[in-house]
């Protein structure tokens, strides 16, 4: 076989998004990330990603109404997160909770592609509902009803926070929700194709994307990362700690390098502007000044670069989001991606069946079990 | 990019299965499926498949009784189960279930190599307890429960249909199961595998699983078998029904062709086997007589070979499992399978990350909103 991991195996053809990983730079639909990242907002990205082309003003109302129009949770919903938030951790409760979600879907059994397209709106609108509903009823606090005054990322914080954040906080994370929408063929949106490819429903294919994000080596990077932050705690033992960690056999440090980038992650640029401005802002740029000093640490005995996980720990930290919900702020963004390559993928199909190599032993011979010897 | 679907592409290296499509051949551990159908148990391939030889007596003993303590659902599982079978579908039913069992398994977050063959025969164990669990709270019946002086199928079957079976239902089934168990890089176990990439758990690597498998190109086929052979409900319209429908632009008959088989599927002939003889037991042929008339008419006019899924709905439904229940019925013979392979890919792991081919527009500039037009 190639090299493991399908590395360089291309696996789909996508209109969605695009990497140059040697020059740094990520395209959705052709327009720069960095462009996005400066003047679109969550609602038009997730119109982007769907619709492959950036909405009229109207268009822009009509996806913004159908997103804040969705985002209550069913009663079964609600009940269901009362038991999931006593035992489930965070990303289970979000694999769980969409999972049991398409029995109540309105568009039931229909498939079309404009069901599937309400669907992955209401599957977006929703997710941040749930996650702060969870976060709600764990820290036994009043669930906070979604306001639809307010846009997608600022309502996100409100019902998570209990209080309206600032312009600074909800423009902070309506950037981390555009920067964190698609990233062509990654895993989590591998194993969503691979599902859509069976013809498994939005619902399903969803469910297996989150099951994918869930594992450390994918969407739980940006937990770790902050776990090693509050281990360091001080910007003057950054140093000493990377070079220590470095020197143990296997050791990573989470964060840095990338399969695809070769340097830096352009999310990581703006990440680390947010970073600084968050901090400084609050009065409190202890977190960004940490997470530079690993940075410049890594760079110098490793040369490697920041990808996208390592600035966002220190971004979430200052908008006051728990650390163990890292991870499902990522799936609140990226479940616009997944469901958009779900579609695409429904739209023109073939089942994803790659061969396996075997390399067991051959042609053994079926012994009763009584002649058997161990 | 090559062929879509990733057709002959490695995608990994497997001790578990093997397959010969040129002589229709298939293999676990190296020992021919042939051999396994007729003298092993479902019990004894659970233990193949994951230690990758055949078990002694004391180590069949050993798995027996892990597989035989297992099967209760736990209370919340119960409960869950309770609202599952008003509003779920049985897919999103297992897909669920699978899921939120993660907050309450015994092992916790043990990701031990022995934790997590814990958890996969006790996944494996209880599958059935839920799918029959079910079944009896839908139908409003009495739930019952699990038997530990029945075998694995047997103990299925009774909890499902409220009587034990006679030998012969219980042997059909239990063939019914090893055959079903492991099917080397099939869609739903590639899912599988690229969450386990990610060192996501277990419960969310068998998750995404039962969500691709819940898609009409894969496990759905075998209840779409079964609605063709009500719907043509006679031998004698067999041959009509298929020829009209092949007539159709772009049709295709549910539980034929395989992209890896090019001649007979070795499932198939084990399955045929199975279908005429309950037939004849039950002195009810008339779904196989249905199913060998379909058979000859897709080989004379298409010249495709029948697939594991086409005598599969005539045994289900023999055996008295509801239609809809097919697909459920093998996920619980698949779990294995697919627990086999999340720890195969844990063992010697690298994070699946295919490539994907930008086909979209390019380098598009960014357009202020009041200056778009549609």
């Amino acid at each position: 076989m190639g090299e493991k991991g399908l590395a360089d195996v291309v696996a789909a053809q996508t209109s969605i998004s695009d990497i140059d990983g040697v020059q740094g730079k990520l395209w959705y639909v052709g327009y720069d990330i960095d462009d996005l990242a400066q003047s679109s907002t969550f609602e038009e990205t997730v119109f982007l990603l769907h619709n492959l082309r950036l909405p009229t003003q109207e268009e822009l109302d009509g996806i913004t109404e159908a997103l804040v129009n969705d985002r209550e949770m069913t009663t079964f919903g609600l009940s269901l997160m009362e038991t999931l938030a006593v035992q489930s951790s965070p990303m289970s409760m979000v694999r769980t909770s969409i999972s049991a979600a398409s029995a109540h879907d309105p568009d039931g059994w229909d498939t079309s592609p404009e069901a599937n397209y309400r669907k992955a709106l209401r599957l977006t609108a929703r997710l941040p509902t749930r996650i702060a509903g969870y976060h709600r009823m764990r820290t036994k606090r009043d669930v906070v009803p979604p306001n639809p005054k307010l846009p997608h990322a600022a309502n996100f914080l409100a019902m998570l926070l209990g209080e309206e954040p600032d312009q600074d906080a909800a423009r902070a994370l309506d950037v981390c929700l555009i920067l964190h929408a698609d990233h062509t063929m990654n895993a989590s949106t591998f194993a969503a194709r691979v599902c859509a490819s069976t013809l498994a429903d939005i619902h399903s294919s969803s469910t297996a994307a989150v099951a994918a994000l869930k594992g450390p080596l994918h969407g739980g990077a940006n937990e770790q990362v902050m776990k090693m932050l509050e281990e360091i705690g001080d910007p003057d033992k950054a140093e000493d700690y990377i070079t220590q960690r470095l020197g143990q056999k296997g050791a990573r440090i989470m964060g840095f390098g990338h399969r695809v980038y070769k340097t830096e992650d352009p999310r990581a640029t703006h990440l680390r502007r947010l970073a600084r401005s968050l901090g400084e802002g609050a009065g409190d740029t202890r977190w960004f000044e940490i997470s530079e000093r690993i940075e410049k640490a890594v760079m110098d005995q490793k040369g490697l670069y920041p990808n996208v996980d390592f600035y966002a720990a220190s971004v979430y930290r200052s908008l006051g989001i728990p650390t163990d919900l890292f991870t499902p702020v990522f799936a609140a963004s990226r479940i616009a991606g997944w469901t958009a390559h779900i579609r695409e993928q429904y739209a023109d199909n073939r089942l994803i069946r790659p061969d396996s190599e075997y390399i067991g032993p051959a042609d053994q011979r079926y012994v009763p079990i009584e002649e058997r010897t161990e």
